[in-house]
């Protein structure tokens, strides 16, 4: 099969990889219906995160089954599936909890890499979730967003306690952010406030439910806020970056007693203690756990109640996969959808398509 | 009046001082009924915390109402009070969400001196809560540990999520951790695991609902209490201390998707991202809002249900402040009373009284 491996910095490849088999019997291979590439996908392509020899790149997607281990239950062949970043087996006592991306026996689907024709899936049970049927073409890339983007801004929504009477801000105006917004407006937020400098992010982000938009950044963009909240802040921020300054603005944007959802993977951050202690925040966040809010996207989106995959402006054949990183690491896309069987066209109405 | 004052490191000395007065309408005068040194008295003690010139100490008290400014309402001459360690209105918004501590017009009792005879209390209505009654003398150690130690443990059991079927896991054996346990216990924590190495604090924590002890810390007590939770680690974990090595082993203590509450006033913590991140616990600390717990904390004190005041184990006369600090400094004491009035003897019960 085709699939995107990193060779080093800046060097994504298209080559040819061993078809997925079966390993465990909880395993399933799936044709790969769509991938994308993730934010922190940038991470090892600046190399900023070291990579060793040639990786395999990809952990989000949708697709059809095509074989499943033996002790493979409730998904079958053919299904249609939408899985998250973390294989999990959904039963142990952290998953019940609600923590699949730190279940027992959590295996990083990036690993295995996903911008590929075919994928193994590891607990395949407790990983994927099955849509009723084949879902339209046209909602490819709102269930392929539900795999990462959407199912993470959402897990920092709720982690920030986004809900009916709250202001909520939104550092980071990338996918995961702009989803952020979309799931503080579904989860009834009374006002949201983006940070964004971008004028084609700003207008998504109005797009998906923000009340107000704040150019400056760091405390100069705090203070702006300050300025909008009656010097209180914000009652709900969800951090979608992973650096020092995007944390720092999380916390300071947010009101003693506030709750901050940080999703941003983190990079050379350290937190002060003695800040972080008289800020009186409630910080939560982490690797999302997006098979916990799997079924009730997936349900959103086949209702067309949201349209995630609005946050894709860019779509190419995986063969083009390497034009697909540059047009995200120089921010001329937000989001880049990549069709592993160009032919069979998902993705439809996305640029590029 | 006496007050305690402290010069510079480790030189606490007991002068005169002049006596409150008035200065806002909302403030009200208290005869101190008894206050006592706090484990955060020991940072500027120790010289770890910077003081300027001759500073006045103490911010735990209970007391009589001496005199009231025209506009407190609420509170009244003879009163029987307890307050908190930030004074605050108990109206602003902040306030309202539970938050008194950071309270928009808080202000910090500790600039004020309460080891001394009298006290002034800003924003009188808010910051203190009156007993039906005068309490019996017993009950006025229980009373004390309200003000900071009792409610800061409380605060920390509640940011921990400390409840039933939680193993709750304490970090820090001072007065604050102590009383940690007790919260949990009241809370309804089906395990509560306290790390500890001396055997009087030991012996207190199992009397007051420990079900488990242990003596290592840092990364060998997290491996002991990981093999205690089946590898999973606690649910909730209680951090009172307010070290890099106390906040990490509280961090690493807790299981993905738990809950980590952190009341240790923080000095040179600088919290790693990376691994706070994989963590994906729950973090919310802070200076605890003592006055939100402070109703239910002395109605079950005044019910005789909790009996928070056998933190204290050593009580003195104001004029012997110097062995009070001395006595926790070198932890002979684990936290001290001192009576102002020695002469009407509060306190009773405690070793030296």
């Amino acid at each position: 099969m085709r699939g995107v491996v990193l060779n080093g910095p800046g060097d994504v490849a298209v080559v040819d990889r061993d078809d997925p088999r079966i390993i465990e019997p909880t395993d399933a291979i799936i044709k790969v219906t769509a991938a994308c590439v993730c934010g922190s996908d940038l991470w090892p392509y600046r190399g900023v995160e070291k990579t060793e020899g040639v990786a395999p790149m990809g952990h989000e997607y949708v697709g059809v089954v095509e074989q499943t281990g033996p002790d493979v239950k409730d998904i079958g062949v053919g299904d249609f599936v939408v899985g998250s970043f973390f294989a999990s087996d959904d039963t142990c006592e952290i998953c019940r909890s609600g923590y699949q991306s730190r279940c027992v026996h959590a295996e990083p689907m990036g690993a295995i890499g996903t911008q590929a024709q075919y994928a193994r899936i590891p607990l395949a049970d407790g990983t994927l979730v099955a849509t009723s049927g084949m879902p339209d073409p046209d909602l490819i890339p709102s269930l392929l967003a539900a795999s990462d983007v959407l199912g993470t801004g959402w897990f920092a929504a709720d982690a920030a306690q986004a809900g009916p009477g709250r202001i909520v801000a939104v550092v980071g105006d990338g996918a995961v952010g702009l989803l952020g917004v979309l799931a503080a407006r579904q989860l009834g937020a009374e006002r949201i406030i983006a940070f964004s400098r971008h004028a084609d992010r700003q207008r998504l982000a109005r797009e998906f439910g923000a009340t107000d938009i704040i150019a400056e950044r760091g405390d100069e963009g705090v203070a702006r806020l300050k300025d909008l909240t009656g010097g209180l802040g914000a009652h709900s921020a969800i951090e979608a970056v992973g650096t020092q300054e995007s944390m720092m603005q999380a916390i300071r944007a947010t009101r003693p007693g506030g709750y901050v959802g940080y999703v941003g993977v983190s990079h050379d951050v350290r937190l002060p203690g003695g800040e972080l202690f008289f800020a009186a925040v409630h910080l939560h966040g982490g690797p999302a756990p997006v098979r916990r809010f799997l079924p009730e996207l997936i349900e959103l989106i086949l209702t067309r109640r949201i349209d995630p995959g609005r946050v894709f402006d860019l779509s190419l054949p995986l063969e083009d996969a390497a034009e697909a990183y540059r047009a995200m690491d120089e921010r001329r896309a937000v989001k880049a959808l990549l069709r592993p069987w160009p032919e069979e066209a998902p993705g439809a109405g996305v640029r590029g398509s």
